[in-house]
């Protein structure tokens, strides 16, 4: 098999870097999947925690101080950024990124099977060639001098009993030959197609992950302009606060 | 006692007004902290995963894809800013916030120790004048016919008597006297302090929230505008990652 298999098996050693691709890019792809939901989990965890401390500033922030309904606004207004930050990171982020990885399963799958058929051709072939290497024999023998059985037999038997077995010797090959052509087919046609699928889910790796760090930076990009712009307006009003605070203690004194 | 405290229990209700206050800011001030240690812890917990997540594409990156070292140095550059916003809102609000409430474990020990010394100046209060209406009974005793102690003594008698009884009840009224001097000496300093204490402590709050939110939003604006760089910047990294291999495909076709 190890000789027979000589051109086969320079073949496979292309392919089976194609294959160990397959691998680095799914264990890629699940373990970005798995810091992407743990990311979501934390932008949830901290829209929580910023959205209670926020609820501190509008619970204590009394009815008389400059810009109360400011102050309420900006807690809504920051609550809504968080909710459409997370709805967003989800909707083009995380379910593309289940699209992606729902290829790999049945791919995984179709390489076990060409694993298998492989398995069957080289069998058939193996077979095919055995009974090829005992017809040479064949051909050899009847060039020889006739066999013990042969020479018991009498005269007029030798021929038959000879024709009887390179008729059997025939049927065999021409099966084993048909059995063989059977499997390089079945084996041809999924190698075939995963020759073509493997590079071509390999290469579209590269726009998946332009895509998904684009969305992510994207919305981040986006989240950040807007917070960046509430904080902002969080300090004027506090900075009038503070001066309405300065001018009625000026009154007061 | 509740006729003789009349006037000492209207400036009570003014001084338990001041007291709710206290409990109220004290009260605020705790859920501001919880809830500013919560936002810290979820800050960091969002820093680690958004960490994480860009390690995922500095590991997917390979060497020859364009903007290899931006990428790098966006990662780097990312996880400094996230640990400076970090450590500066415990800088800024957390030690903060930390010296604000340590004020109030001992003006809370002081309106307790007020408490005390108030009941001690009532109760002396209480037998000093139970003392005076003692006087005031055998002033009217001298005026009235003699007891049946002095009817039953000889003439001679009658008038030690009523001498010893009289320079006897002097005496407890006079010690009685500075009794009730000394506890409401005692008093009066310990509220007069709470008195001038409380009110300053709780006008304090403004200046103190608008000091804590204006540092939150201050850093939080500053965060969010550098972040928002840093997404673009990884957004065009991206983009022309985009082109390169759109270049290379049209290479090879």
């Amino acid at each position: 098999l190890q000789k027979l298999g000589k051109a086969d098996e320079t073949k496979d050693a292309a392919f089976e870097e194609w294959v160990t691709n397959f691998h680095k890019q799914l264990a890629e792809g699940t373990k970005l999947q798995r810091d992407l939901r743990a990311y979501l989990a934390a932008v949830k965890a901290m829209h929580e925690s910023s959205k209670r401390l926020q609820e501190c500033l509008v619970d204590m922030y009394e009815m008389e101080w400059y810009g109360k309904d400011e102050v309420n606004s900006i807690a809504e207004d920051t609550d809504l950024l968080w909710t459409d930050f997370h709805q967003k990171l989800v909707d083009h982020a995380l379910i593309s990124m289940d699209t992606y990885l729902g290829q790999f399963p049945d791919i995984k799958a179709r390489i076990a099977k060409r694993d298998r058929k492989l398995v069957d051709y080289d069998s058939a072939r193996h077979h095919y060639a055995s009974l090829q290497k005992g017809k040479k024999k064949d051909d050899v023998k009847v060039a020889k001098p006739v066999s013990l059985l042969e020479k018991a037999a009498p005269g007029w038997a030798q021929g038959i009993l000879s024709a009887h077995h390179v008729a059997q010797t025939n049927l065999s090959r021409s099966q084993a030959e048909e059995e063989l052509g059977r499997a390089q087919k079945v084996f041809d046609e999924i190698n075939e197609d995963l020759q073509e699928e493997l590079p071509s889910l390999w290469n579209s790796r590269v726009g998946f992950y332009v895509n998904t760090f684009q969305s992510v930076a994207g919305l981040e990009e986006k989240f950040h302009r807007e917070m960046g712009k509430l904080s902002l307006n969080l300090n004027d009003v506090l900075d009038k606060l503070e001066e309405q605070k300065a001018g009625k203690v000026s009154q007061k004194t």
